[in-house]
């Protein structure tokens, strides 16, 4: 690609130098990528919200880019760095599951970061972002295959996140995460309702959160009048609960980990 | 233009993946672009503010600026998506009144949003910024012409913002935005304040705000002593009444909406 | 360069226009320029706070690049505007000590901005970010010798920042910043210690702070428990102390100008 899209996701806040540092590193050595910054407000250490975020959002972006992904409590032990060929992107990221989502088809080529030569140096022990994965994700983009990083990794890090379960004709999920708008999205994809409810109609199905029963899953945040509980699969593929113009999370508390279940029926 | 500036300004926050995956999906159609975050922690739904920054930010752009707004709370509804031509740029956004400028003279192109080769697919109903918005924006900058993007549509949606209005040798205003920096811009431009009052000097001018008096309009931050609050013609062009080092909002609890009366003599 | 690197600094904040405004004008003149910003969020009027950052984070960018710090309570004032040859790099900004590191060691060239031909018309009294630094910064990017933008200028501001002293074997040195993680990051940086304790190991060192007594200076944040304070020098070259998997500066409330000792021994 000529101008390959870099994306960089972290929890590095937007307050110090650090998300800056990084955008240098990546346009010194490859000016033609074009970076984007996807989120840097992840909590510190939260590597299970920027798994989330990525795997939300990997699927928008096209073939051949690279996802930067940098939430590293362990910077500076010995967990291994990685980066993966996956779902027709590439990945690079510390091995402690925020790549997670690059390993779900079983399909990543996965390599450890071992070649000095792709580092910045002298490389820090506390900022690798900076010194390993900033400067291996811009040689990728600048075309360095990724068989020379280091050698393949059969075992990277995963998540242990909870996937939704059906069970005697409902389905049990959870809550993922609550986005600016207040919406419950959920760890129930579009393609896991449609296979535990098949041929039914999804407005005769009835979602439960936290002792609410939201009937039928709509299809926009406009159909129903301000203020009512809706549901529906959003722009990313996956159930979320939404409050039509108001903050669904804050008015109901809805928070990330409540089990959300969907049935056919009242 | 080789290099074209798109600009965008959202609800989005910076919290989520949402700009980072509206950035992918312009760089993707036109790479060349230069993309400009304006804003994306304007209030979930808040079209007006949106609409002023817009309407603040446009002048300093060059010709052929193509500006990306979305604050869309009728997302999946029956409101339409348009792109104008106006004042030498292009917009891009909801038809909600966001655009509200671009309209503002009455020499405004405007194109119903509706050949959907120009927008990225499958379009979900409820996050059109990445699959209706940012593809025209982006097919804008790589040059397609508006008139391709659908017919011509007549009645835009406006907004009913207050405009001053000089009555009985007094110019009546308000608060229309307040910035960072505690300052209160109103919609009192300098054109206004200059039809009011022909030949009258500035400095012979009183601006009163919530039953604050400020004699003269002067020219920048720094004329007064520290405290001071000052009225002054700010860099959009517009009255607006600062603290001389301070934040004169929270000091003074200056809002939108409050009333600015402006009148020569004391 | 091709593609020169622009960082920018401010005090803008994100909420406003005023950071994209300047983009705007930056790609306008300078189509080809990588434009990196730092942060936004300095607190208003905080010179030295951005004077930190930029010392911090200017180290890791490549030669030529052009750092923009627009920091300036004093716009519109008598305060003149510089640009300054540096460190193999070049930084523009007002005369108020924002560019302190940029005259550290005695060789920058420094120019006042005159020649009105690299600003951007009309010239505000308000907004010189947008009109006088970032028109002038993308110049340089552009290829303009420094020595065109107007004559030298000897004196520019500095400002008085505490330098550590070494004394009585113990060197003195304060908090200089705290980090998104509630890293302290102090002025005390790596040669400071290697000078004032030659020969000993720094595992043999001790710091004190607010009180608390560390004993060593570490490598990283994962060498201690959870739990733990630790003492290292961090990746901007200086000491710091953190709290391993915490928040070191809410937990033990730690501020910018606390007194940080280092002394051999216990």
């Amino acid at each position: 690609m000529p101008n390959p899209i870099v994306t960089f996701t972290s929890d590095f806040g937007v307050h110090d130098w650090f998300v800056g540092v990084v955008h240098g590193v990546v346009h010194q050595i490859c000016p033609a990528a074009r970076l984007v910054d996807i989120t840097h407000t992840i909590a510190p250490g939260d590597v299970a919200a920027a798994a989330f975020v990525l795997e939300a959002c990997a699927h928008d972006f096209p073939p051949g880019t690279i996802h930067l992904a940098v939430v590293d409590p362990g910077v500076g032990t010995g967990r291994l760095a990685l980066a993966a060929a996956a779902h027709g992107q590439m990945f690079v990221g510390p091995d402690n599951g925020v790549l997670d989502w690059a390993f779900a088809d079983g399909g990543a080529r996965v390599h450890v970061l071992r070649d000095e030569r792709y580092f910045r140096h002298p490389v820090s022990r506390t900022f690798h972002g900076r010194d390993v994965f900033a400067p291996v994700a811009a040689h990728l983009a600048a075309g360095t295959p990724i068989e020379r990083l280091g050698p393949p990794h059969a075992k990277p890090a995963r998540l242990a996140t909870p996937r939704p379960r059906a069970v005697d004709g409902r389905l049990d999920g959870r809550v993922a995460y609550i986005d600016r708008f207040g919406n419950a999205l959920t760890n129930v994809g579009a393609d896991a309702v449609a296979a535990a409810f098949p041929g039914v109609d999804a407005r005769a199905l009835t979602v439960e959160i936290v002792g609410r029963r939201i009937r039928g899953v709509t299809q926009s945040y406009g159909d129903a009048p301000i203020g009512t509980l809706v549901a529906l699969i959003g722009s990313s593929g996956r159930l979320e609960i939404a409050e039509v113009g108001g903050h669904a999370a804050s008015r109901f508390g809805f928070g990330r980990g409540d089990p959300v279940v969907v049935h056919a029926g009242d």
